[in-house]
Parts: C-alpha cells; sequence; structure tokens
C-alpha cells in the first residue's frame, strides 16, 4: 500500500468516473485533498442532490427537477412541434441556437444491434404516446448524422409516419466555415443531395 | 437558462476541479445523474471523509490518515537516510521502485520565484529541524531535474551541508529504454557528466 488508505479510496472512487483514469484519478485527489474543506463538502453535497433532485420529465423524458420540465411547461412554446434528440445535452445544444420555439423529446439513446441497445432500450413508446391526441402535427428527427443516429431516425420514421404527422429530418450537409475541400465525401454527397433553390 | 437548476450547479462545482472545462463537466455531470444514487453517495462520502481525515505527518510532511504516517513510524526503514521530493505522488513513485529502504521529506512545491514562490512556502525549515539530533547521515535531493528542482535541490545542498550531512542528488541521465539519438542534448550532457566506471 502506497497511499494513506482515505487517499487511495479516494483515488479508486474518482476512477468510477468516464473518461477519468489512475493517473487523472491520482491528480485530482491530490488537488481535492489541498482544498479548503467547506469546497470539497460543496462539491460533495452537490453531487448528492443533484442525483437525488434531478428526475426524467414525464412528457419529454428531458433530465429535470420539476415534472413537467421548464420547456414542457411552458405555454409560449410551440406544442404542435417537437424536436427528437438522443441526449439531454442535444437540448442543450438547440437551445443554444435561440431557433427552435418548440419542444422536445429526449430518446436517452439511439438504435445499436452491435452493443444490444433495441427498441425497447430508448424512449420511443413514449414519444408515440404524445402523438394520440392529435396537438402535435410534425416530428423534427435531430439524431446524431452517424450510422446508429440515422438507423434511429430511419426506424422512428417508419413507425410513427403512419399516425399521420409530418415527419422531418434536420439537414446534413457543409459546416459553416468549412472548407468544401476538406469535407469527407459523405458529407459532401448529402449536402448535394439536400440543395436547395435561392 | 439552459440547464435544470441542480444540473447547472453540478457542472458548475465539477469545474472546480484541475483539468475538469465545462465539457468534461457537462459529459460528468450527465453520468452521475445516470448512476445508481448509492454511489454518488459513495463518491461523495469519500471526498468528504478524506478532506477530513487526511493530514500532513508531522515529521516528513506527507499526506497521511495517521501521525507520524506509516513510512515514519516503521522501525523496519532506515531512518538515516532521507529522500527529499516535491509532492506525495513522487513518494508513491519512489515506492514502487522498491529499491528504497529510507525515508522521506515532502517539500510540497519547488522554489519557483517567478510564481513567488520561495524558501518559506515550501517544507525546508522542517527538514533542517530533523537533522538536529544527527541520527541522519544522508539527504538525497530527489526534486525534479527540471529549472524548479534543481534550483531547489542546489539551495537545499547548500543550506544543510554545514550542518555536517551528506548531502546527494538523484542521477540525471538517459532514461532506460531510451534512444541516444532520441536524447536532447541537456539529458545526453549530463549522462555524460555522470558516467560511472563499470
Amino acid at each position: 500500500m502506497y497511499y494513506a488508505e482515505p487517499i487511495a479510496r479516494l483515488i479508486e472512487e474518482l476512477t468510477k468516473l468516464p473518461g477519468i483514469g489512475p493517473k487523472t484519478a491520482q491528480r485530482l485527489a491530490f488537488h481535492i485533498l489541498h482544498m479548503e474543506p467547506s469546497v470539497v463538502e460543496g462539491i460533495a453535497r452537490t453531487l448528492v442532490e443533484a442525483r437525488a433532485k434531478v428526475k426524467y420529465c414525464s412528457v419529454c423524458c428531458n433530465l429535470t427537477d420539476q415534472d413537467p420540465c421548464q420547456i414542457c411547461a411552458d405555454d409560449g412554446r410551440d406544442h404542435s412541434t417537437i424536436c427528437v434528440v438522443q441526449e439531454p445535452r442535444d437540448v442543450v445544444a438547440m437551445e443554444k441556437t435561440r431557433e427552435y420555439h418548440g419542444v422536445y423529446h429526449v430518446l436517452h439513446g439511439a438504435l445499436n444491434p452491435m452493443e444490444g441497445i433495441g427498441i425497447d432500450d430508448i424512449r420511443v413508446k413514449e414519444l408515440v404516446a404524445r402523438l394520440g391526441d392529435g396537438r402535435v402535427q410534425e416530428v423534427i428527427l435531430c439524431t446524431n448524422p452517424n450510422t446508429e443516429g440515422e438507423t434511429t431516425a430511419m426506424y422512428i420514421a417508419r413507425y410513427i409516419k403512419p399516425l399521420g404527422v409530418k415527419v422531418t429530418r434536420i439537414a446534413r450537409g457543409l459546416p459553416m466555415g468549412g472548407d468544401l475541400e476538406y469535407a469527407d465525401e459523405v458529407t459532401l454527397a448529402k449536402a448535394l443531395e439536400g440543395r436547395r433553390e435561392i
């Protein structure tokens, strides 16, 4: 045993976090041991409180501390449009554009047969349930533009189109500020395919 | 406000840790929110306990939960030799060699006039105090082989040599498994200077 027991345990606990290996955990641990005790207690309290308070919104499945969440409870937003995303952080990314005023649906994942993630592992049936009352007019599929995200979008589109709702997919194309020369061929092909009259 | 308040606060608290920027904090936060509450409570408890229990050893200044620390309290070790290192993690690195059986002294830093770290900011006087009773025969300076570490070693050597103790510096040379061709010239010069008869 090279470390005093509380230090060893601290390092071990920190390695439970994603992307934190033994070396990073050690660095974090020594930093924590030099922090003010009150600051450390603050971090610890926030961890426990956040985990205890945060739950899923019963409408859109986003993480929230109130139910329904702030966005679903907002009458100023357009409840006839649902933007479907994979993760809570994608909601944040969309909100930052300040261009979207509808509501969301968070799937918490994407279909991935290789990793055994099927349709019952993501929140698709909760989405379908929201389409029952005829209020929703458009579902915008904003899953990631990669294999899993595309598969998920395709699957959901086929599933919900028969319900008579308009289903759209976010545009794939050249990123702003990008360079045609450096774009990969799949993106370029998608950008060409998605061209619009100006 | 894009995040529910407890999530926003969790992200903010996590960015207080070194090397954790907003993006990493966000990733950690979402991971934590999907962990078992008992695991999160375990991490939080360990943080607070480690910070509360761990203190400085009154002999060697290493971080410890008992005083004197396990190494200083070990009669099986050679208390006539002190290895001086900058940080607690350096003690661990030395212990891992299994080649050193003396005791340690942790400076908690190195002299760095550019950052205003002077002789009173590192644990030098605690080291000098240990040399008073004549039990110590050798002090091995194992500060890092960079500007700050070399300066610190030089300073300490001049300070304690008049006390009649043997002062040595850890060897600088080619790292094992290294390649002469790729060694920088300073290391190579030091390696040449430190050559020994075989």
